[in-house]
């Protein structure tokens, strides 16, 4: 099994010049999807974001089926990534930390906003290293379903801590057929305790409380630690727990919220907008705002955190 | 020490006749609270429900700290407990299962809507007995700081279930000023961090997803197990642990939430009392919709859940 470390050495050079695409031109917030959106073609950067270069084979595999899933799923309504190509590759002034940016946007008749693929790789001061793999996809105001997210962040070959979840979009208590409909009647509970009985599973808790605050009661958030010499037992439990697990989880957002046909009107629209733009800001400010410069550097950081500002709208 | 069981032999008998208080007549829901409201004499019922006369002495000591804290701060502004005696105590009719419940209204002057308190015993199937002691404190539409929230349910002498929190009344991820407000810079988090070192503590997950969903990020929600022969270590723990951080909480909530200073406008007094009754008949529902009529039977607990409606006013 070829380790994080091993794979290191094989990372692709970062500066490829690729066709820059610009975002489709946005209409009102709140205007109905329309069917008339001609989708472009996808930039050859996708594959190189899809190398993961940096994780064990079962990880990369878990993130490549998991994004081939949506994009096969959601197939021409999602337009290609148009980050700049500095921004969907980027390294820190000294090399210690890469990442890569993905990013394809519904068009107009999707109720899809966009869908932000993203890994980071970095040398930790202790000599090990922490690689963060991540897929969020993020709805339009004009449905009130909930989003989708994966995290796995992995700081040693036997420590992972996972986040999966569909974050709702409205406030639980105020809608409890809300809850009802996306997360008893899916019976999202029965995938986070398959999980939950493993026993190197512990549950996590964020040091952020926006974090925890904006994940569902059925969210998964496991820190899962194998034995100091059984690196293999992670890839298993990636391979054979998490894995399918996401896989579901992911199923049911791309048929029942994704591809689903629960529509609001106007008014809850705008509310749905408003939750959304706080819920982007924070997301922005806690999980990249501080992390990102201490990681990149202040140039490289900005650049980041400007575009990704553009595409949450934020 | 005094066990449960032992405790059991002592019950007080259930049926003795007190004076009946009405509740004062309810102004329009977002009225400003008055000063001019007289409280009257406390109901001799008081010190009945105060016996909890199935819990161990550190159990039994716990909840009437709580209780006379609230009581103590609060003063003269809670009127009396207003319940028909045969609702402040009652027994299923084969006697295997004896409640009781306490609540005391704010008057027209007070934050607080209404505290409630209740202990549930009953025998179990397997000759075992559950225990429930739980103190709720509820506020007004006129502030939006959070409610408190104290629940021990216990199955053995070596096993508790803990659910300690100040319940949000809004919607966090719209509100990020809020969360930093009562759970960020209160440092809840220590709090409950402190129980999570103890060994014996678990986080327990409530099968109940809307229960998870009104409680804080920084909600305490703890399965406490003891080993078998070491029904002491629980009581340590009570005694030791959970006394002084729900003493902590109550304390926190007491100070800036029911004798704070955060009074709100009409339009957002009317969202909260929506939000607040949703959240009332959800618990009503879930909490005892169910498991009373299974404990108490069909009579006893309509007559039960019929008070507490009006309570709640739900």
């Amino acid at each position: 099994m070829i380790n994080a470390r091993t794979m290191a050495m094989t990372t692709p050079h970062l500066t490829t010049i690729v066709p820059f695409f610009s975002s489709p031109p946005r209409t009102s917030i709140c205007s109905p999807p329309s069917k008339n959106f001609l989708p472009r073609c996808s930039s050859p950067l996708t594959s190189r974001f899809m190398d993961f270069p940096f994780v064990s084979p079962p990880h990369k595999q878990l993130m490549v089926d998991l994004i081939s899933s949506v994009e096969t799923s959601l197939g021409s309504s999602l337009l290609p990534c148009s980050l700049p190509p500095d921004v969907q590759h980027f390294e820190s002034p000294n090399g210690d930390a890469q990442g890569s940016l993905y990013v394809r946007s519904g068009d107009e008749s999707s109720l899809v906003d966009f869908i932000l693929g993203s890994w980071v790789h970095c040398k930790l001061p202790s000599g090990g290293e922490l690689n963060i793999t991540s897929l969020s996809a993020y709805l339009k105001p004009h449905t009130d379903a909930p989003n989708f997210l994966i995290e796995l962040i992995r700081s040693s070959p036997t420590s992972l801590i996972l986040i999966l979840d569909l974050p709702p979009r409205k406030d639980l208590v105020l809608h409890p057929d809300y809850l009802k409909t996306f997360y008893e009647e899916t019976e999202l509970e029965k995938q986070r305790q398959l999980l939950e009985k493993l026993p190197e599973v512990q549950p996590y808790f964020s040091t952020a409380l926006y974090i925890r605050a904006v994940l569902s009661p059925t969210a998964i958030m496991a820190r899962i630690e194998a034995k100091a010499d059984e690196s293999a037992r992670m890839e298993e439990i990636i391979h054979e727990h998490i894995s399918p697990v996401a896989k579901d989880l992911l199923k049911i957002w791309l048929e029942l919220c994704a591809n689903g046909n629960r529509k609001v009107e106007k008014d809850e629209c705008l509310q749905l907008a408003q939750r959304d733009k706080v819920f982007k800001n924070m997301t922005i400010e806690i999980d990249l705002g501080s992390s990102f410069p201490r990681l990149f550097g202040h140039d490289v950081a900005t650049r980041i955190l400007g575009e990704l500002k553009i595409v949450y709208n934020a």
